[in-house]
């Protein structure tokens, strides 16, 4: 069944590929490695192509016991369970397990998604949504895989409005069971990870109702398959099938016919149900009840931006590396034939990406850093949590955007050997591409974190004239609304330097690309705030209000994240101790702020912030940066942290193209 | 073998879909029929799903043989070899041919792209480059795929520099034979279609030695497998396997020991060897033989450029047809919740999109009917044939970008069950990628226009001043370089007519838009011309000149194109006939139009070509194209011409969404 070599079942440090890579792309792994290098280094030590790399013409049926297999070997290894508590054997270290997330998504993206299913997903909502009861009777069966389960939450009817999800938990004040139901097409759960195939247990998302009254949107574990996989009565389970990758995860169907399981079974941290057969939660507002539980998806969502980040920056340096071995076309001057990355254009596509990939990753720390800060706290910060599930939703939908377009394009960039299965596109491009949807929809998530920018604002809202309204986003830029990153002094500092420089001076000059980054915030915010203000009091109705300004709300989303990003970027660089490697960030950073400020150039000009004159030097200046880090794109490269042979790039071999 | 059933392999008319679709719907696909219409209309008339729509879930090997099976269907119905000469039975209709695989790229790409390797590129080959001896000998089999072939000219060290392949033909004067080699490892053709597997013949391109003397790239056919599949000797065949699409097609590699073939097998229409053993060419300067021999690969890139439009029609068939079924979140006013076409977002995402697709429509249309006209020419027009493959290149380019960029748009834009295969964007998100590669990487294709623009220029370039080449540019603009479209004098009116209205009436004004269009196309032409000038003057090498402004030479090609796709959008809705339809098409152009001028508006307000508040009008408007669009949706999905069956997704049911 297995096609991994059993003897690699327990790893040993230096199982892995032995590295020989330059001081300085070392010196960018350092930098780049965060709280958690040390995690991303003992991977890289011991996790060997073999599992990492799966072969493209597998069948769906040798790609799910593939995966299966490879996940057992990770989390036989300890890289599956970090985050879980340590009186059942983890770490108790949420952080870490987004980090192990990312660094099996350096693999196999089938392989990372089912151990996001299982540990993510299945089993991070026992642990989050659980109490005692449910760990001490399952979490060890979780952890070892020896329970697989899914996570029924998406119906066919509902995936984003998940308040809406029309599957019923009815409380059976008789027999003091939970009836599940899901009665209609619409509430059958759909492209649930493990349904298809592996699952015995599905974390069941539904309306609880107890007696005449419907509590909302509530979950509970239910059996789903026997021993022997087959369905258990009154569950009926589908298998989707083909996909547009992930064909090692298993995704399927559930459909509910008045099943039947213990009160117990009901995960009620936040609410449950007494021996009495009476509600009860800790909190009262049924909303921030819903939002509370769902709060538990944070994690989710850091992982699948780490694992877009991940693949981001594999395609960016197969195609990279790629561009230094491959020559075409004679010219005088390049012997035999130019190299690819020696045209502009192809500088073009490569060296902003890697831009961003850096910029990416100083966020994405960032980010892990505060889920295990909070994680760590004693008592729950309300605001800092909801600030981080806004942070979380904005990193998730920019990543994987980002990984989408860039493993696109850097597929392009290697022409037809970019197309063939041995190169490293293939899986890669179709895994990725459902980072777009699954754990929140991207455009959902924007929207989501410009409401979080909103949110204070609409509640003091109401009747504010024009000058109550600047005085609030004022005073939100300097509050709550829009968090800071923790680089605030600094950032500051930089700031105050640039506005006492000539414009000419200021191309390169931080201080001047964070101030254009948070003016651009700023302003889109204010006003968006104030075209929904005027709206309403023109008596528009509340859809038409939000729906009117959709384009304008997403940009504040995207602008509000462009800040984040660039911020965690200048703070990891001030961090970095090797001189060397913080002036190459200092460039790579420039290449980044300089590629935002031409993409928006248009709206920068119709918003009087930047002139004509100033516009065509942004755009010779990024030029004049891709041209500089071309010497630099191997350590660059190395930086982003891919071993050559987790590449999976049959290309990339030395002598492949020597003439 | 076959998956197809077999009592349809005689297709007649009506056995396929019977369609019922608005009387608007029916018009657009009138209009944007062009001349061939009626083959358009044949093709919905008797093909049925089950050679259209390919499972995702075959192997590589059913792939392969249910793609033969279909494309044999095809062929033996006579929708593959209408651009055959009649006196073997084809209809001499070459653009009825790139018509033929657009219908066929309505169903499964890898069907087309086999259909493209045996009957446009191998057959097309031997029609060409061949004579009447290679016509007699071997077109009859070629027509009936008794005979598969492939074509391979794209080398692992060569591929976009074709001058450059290392392959060689040896003429052997004693025996009268060539002598084929590939002595490299950088020689061995790659990724040729049909090499993989089916394939018994090659058309082999290699540099033509006659004695000492070296005539640069020609085409050999060189017989490479026996009846039984086996390599015949000297010939090693490789199979690429898992690709990241077009599973059905067999893509291989190729490398050739010395094998040999008789002198009749060089394809000598333009150079060959006399039976003295004597080169003989009627072109001289082998420079312009060499790009008269690779003139005739511009039905591939129109046939290309018409698949990659087919596929993303597709992509936003389905994405739009779903958008007006599948409800998300409540919202005052919306029973029972908001449909996703509602949504400004989500119509930002199709509804541009539909626009561009239409545009590109009535550009490809104009593009066939002028390869037809030019091939039905007594005498070739050698200014034409380049304006052609000008054009052709371009159309290819923005064609297959587009595709690309689109279907992922649209699969994301139906979030999960977008990826769930049965819905209909897995095959083609794969299988359309790599047409922005084959038939020419579109960054080279848009250089190769930017050169076609330029050529004159630099022709009479040298020392001329800026007073000269201003005159050079203006000329060029009334004449030769970039050429016009056939819609000039109806062009020329609406600008003059909105010259002469005020700015505040011009924002729907085709004459302005128009001229937007032209201006920005005219103001980049003329710098980069300029700043190449500049370079060259100060003492850069070639390369350099060339290089330090490849993304402005890049953005010449592009705005080319806009333009030339606007006057052909232009000029078909004034042929449009039902005044409804062309009301409708004027508010698509609209649209199309202003997506563009809001994509540029950058670059317009750097060039002091639109205001601030003017490009903030141009965003409004857009949102109010969009909104206006929505009530036409589904008329506009008809007329891009895709019967519901051909979709091949499963969530279109009508009853899906049925609450």
């Amino acid at each position: 069944m297995t096609t991994l070599d059993s003897t690699k079942s327990h790893l040993e440090p230096g199982a892995g590929p032995g590295e020989d890579i330059s001081e300085l792309g070392r010196s960018l792994r350092k930098t780049t490695g965060g709280r958690y290098g040390y995690v991303r280094d003992l991977a890289r030590d011991i996790l060997p192509p073999e599992i990492m790399v799966r072969r493209a013409d597998m069948s769906i049926q040798e790609a799910r016991d593939w995966c299966r297999d490879s996940l057992q070997i990770l989390t036989d290894n300890g890289l599956s369970t970090s985050g879980y508590p340590t009186e059942f054997g983890g770490l108790g270290d949420v952080g870490r397990s987004a980090v192990d997330f990312e660094m099996a998504a350096h693999g196999d993206l089938s392989t990372t998604v089912k151990s996001g299913v299982q540990f993510g997903l299945f089993g991070g909502a026992v642990v989050n949504l659980g109490t005692q009861w449910h760990h001490d009777t399952f979490l060890a069966d979780i952890m070892s895989m020896a329970l697989p389960g899914c996570y029924a939450m998406t119906e066919i009817g509902h995936g984003s409005d998940v308040a809406s999800l029309q599957t019923t938990l009815n409380y059976d004040a008789e027999t003091s069971e939970l009836v599940v139901n899901s009665p209609t097409r619409l509430s059958q759960k759909a492209y649930i990870g493990g349904a298809g195939q592996d699952a015995r247990m599905a974390v069941v998302y539904g309306q609880l109702w107890v007696g005449e009254d419907c509590h909302g949107v509530h979950a509970a574990m239910v059996p789903i398959r026997d021993e022997n996989g087959a369905d258990l009565p009154g569950v009926t389970t589908g298998d989707h099938g083909a996909k547009g990758g992930l064909a090692g995860v298993d995704n399927g169907t559930l459909l509910f016919d008045h099943v039947r399981v213990p009160r117990q079974m009901l995960l009620n941290r936040y609410g449950g149900i007494t021996e009495d057969g009476v509600y009860e939660s800790d909190i009262e507002n049924p909303n921030r009840r819903f939002f509370t539980m769902l709060g538990t998806l944070v994690r989710g969502r850091i992982s699948i931006a780490a694992g877009g980040g991940a693949a981001a920056r594999k395609a960016l340096s197969i195609a990279t590396r790629y561009a230094t071995m491959r020559h075409q076309f004679e010219a005088p001057g390049h012997d035999p034939e130019v190299l690819l990355i020696d045209y502009l254009a192809h500088q073009r596509k490569l060296f902003p990406g890697i831009a961003t990939a850096y910029a990416l990753m100083f966020a994405q720390n960032e980010l892990v850093e505060r889920l295990q800060t909070l994680s760590e706290a004693p008592e729950k910060d309300q605001e800092a949590q909801r600030e981080l599930e806004t942070r979380a939703a904005g990193m998730k939908a920019m990543s994987t955007r980002f990984a989408n377009d860039k493993i696109q394009m850097a597929r392009e960039a290697c022409g037809g050997a970019g197309y063939m299965a041995e190169n490293g596109f293939t899986l890669l491009r179709r895994d990725a591409d459902v980072f777009a949807t699954f754990e929140g929809d991207n455009t959902v998530l924007l929207q989501l974190v410009a409401k979080g920018l909103l949110t204070n604002y609409k509640e003091t809202f109401g009747d504010l004239d024009s000058k109550g309204m600047v005085q609030f986003v004022a005073r939100s830029f300097g509050g709550a609304v829009i968090e800071r990153t923790a680089a605030r002094p600094l950032i500051n500092r930089l700031i105050d330097a640039a506005s006492r420089r000539s414009e000419e001076d200021t191309l390169l000059d931080r201080g001047w690309h964070l101030s254009m980054f948070e003016d651009r915030e700023r302003h889109v915010l204010e006003t968006v705030a104030n075209r929904m203000r005027a709206a309403s009091k023109a008596g528009k109705d509340s859809f038409d209000t939000f729906n009117d300004v959709q384009d304008h709300v997403l940009m504040a989303a995207r602008t509000h994240m462009d800040r984040v990003i660039l911020e965690a970027f200048v703070a990891g660089i001030d961090a970095c101790e090797d001189p060397h490697a913080a002036a190459l960030l200092s460039k790579v950073c420039d290449l980044y702020c300089l590629s935002s400020l031409e993409t928006d150039a248009g709206w920068f000009q119709q918003h009087n912030r930047m002139s004509a004159t100033r516009a065509k030097a942004v755009t010779a200046q990024v030029n004049a940066c891709c041209k500089e880090l071309r010497s630099d794109a191997i350590p660059l490269v190395e930086g982003m942290g891919f071993p050559i042979e987790w590449l999976g790039s049959s290309m990339l071999t030395e002598d492949r193209w020597t003439r």
